[in-house]
Formats: C-alpha cells, structure tokens, sequence
C-alpha cells in the first residue's frame, strides 16, 4: 500500500477535516462530502493508495476506481438532480489521486464554466445538514 | 451507437476542426489534439457515443473508456515530461462525454491552479508542428 506522510489524503489530518467529512470507504476509494457546499451534493473521491497519475493504476485498480467514481456521481445524480455533472482531477500540489465530482445546476453558480470558487465565499451547512446529506448518500452507495 | 445531430462531436463538424485536430481512433474512444497549445501535449479524450454522464456508460464500456484515458495520459507524459496532468471532464453546454488531459508545468501557466484560458491569447501552432506532435502520439498510442 503505498502511503506518504506529507499527504493528507494518507494522513486524514486536520487539513483533511477542514474542508471535507468522509462520507464511506469503498473497495479502492474514499468518498468524502466537500465541506464548502456552493455546488450542492458535491463530493470528492478520492483513491486510497498514494499514486499520482491514472496511468499508474494497473487494469484491475483502474476499473475498481472508476466504477465507484461513476457510482458516487450517480448516487449524486439521483439525490441532488443536477443538470450536469462535472468530474476533474487537478492535484498539481496534492497529487493524491482524487476526484471532484461537482454538480452542476443552471442557474447556479458558474454554469457553462468550469467549477471554482464561489466569489460570495464558502457555503458551510450546520452539522444537522451535513450529516442528513452523509446519510442520504450512504444509502445510495449501498450496494 | 447513440448519436446527437446537434452535437459537434458526433457531427465532426467545422466547430470541432477548429478547436481540435483528430490524432487516431481508439475503441471506444476518438483522440484530439487541442489547437491551443497553451498547455503543451493538452489533447481531448471523447468517447464515440453520444453519452451525457459516466453512469451512463455500462462496465465494460467505462473500462475501455478509461483505459484509452489513462494510455493518452501516459503517452503525454512520456513523450512532453509535464510535472503533473489534469483530468477533466465539464461539458454543462457540449455534454458528449470527453476527458481534457491537461499537462501542467512547474513554471507553466497556472500551475497550482485548475488549468483556464491563457490570458496571453491561444497559442496556435503552425502545421507543421501539429503534425509533429499528433506523430509522436500516434506512434505512443500505437499498441
């Protein structure tokens, strides 16, 4: 497995904490709910082993990570019915494989565009609201 | 084979041409270089059906699908040495499933940042440089 101690995806630190909630583990994944909720339902997924690039996972890694990548946005799908929904892997300094899968709503914030920030700032829920939305996607993940 | 008379990317047509240049077809899926070079080796990855989300791709389809995502990856990375690659896919107005793979580099524009627009303007290369480069990627793509 492999692992790196300056990664928060490897150590789940606090910096981890601040800006997701782990949603479940699955076989090759972790799913997390993006704390900043400006996209509503928008999730990360992110691979458990330390690797970089998708060309570093073999076949059988690769498939396991995209079907439950593919799972997650449509669980997203039929929760939160956006109208589109966006998957990038950016990572340039936290190159821990992950996924954001961002839905996206017209009339919503950067529809058309690709997703950033919200220029109003962060959309942070109360506790009650990220946990009845934790639990709304454990349901559907299931197998 | 689904298909969208309205999508450009199952018409081909001249609004494809002139964001894109073919480089080869895979199985599942058709290779672009993208014009603007701003992002050195940057292609397109577009799957041939007309599909709107990866849900929508059953097993077998999603794991040829990112296979040919992850060979091009590699392909880029082998032959122009980015420090990191991007993934993504947005498609809110062109839906056709297609994957931006994005080197970035240390120094490069927007490093550290979801890849965007070049503020300088479209780098477009010259003919020949274009088929320099869709060469070298036939030939690392080949099997």
């Amino acid at each position: 497995m492999n692992f790196d101690e300056s990664c928060f995806y490897c150590t789940k630190d606090r910096v981890l904490d601040e800006l997701m909630l782990k949603v479940c583990s699955l076989q090759a994944s972790t799913v997390y709910l993006f704390k900043d909720q400006s996209y509503y339902g928008r999730c990360v997924v992110a691979l458990k082993e330390h690797k970089r690039e998708l060309f570093e996972l073999d076949s059988e890694e690769l498939t396991t990570f995209m079907s439950e990548v593919s799972r997650v946005a449509g669980a997203i799908n039929k929760l939160f019915l956006p109208d589109k929904i966006n998957y990038a892997i950016y990572g340039d300094q936290v190159s821990h494989l992950h996924f954001h899968i961002v839905p996206k709503y017209k009339n919503g914030l950067l529809w058309g565009k690709p997703f950033g920030n919200n220029p109003d700032g962060k959309k942070i829920l109360d506790n009650e609201e990220y946990d009845e939305l934790i639990n709304l996607l454990i349901q559907n993940l299931k197998i």
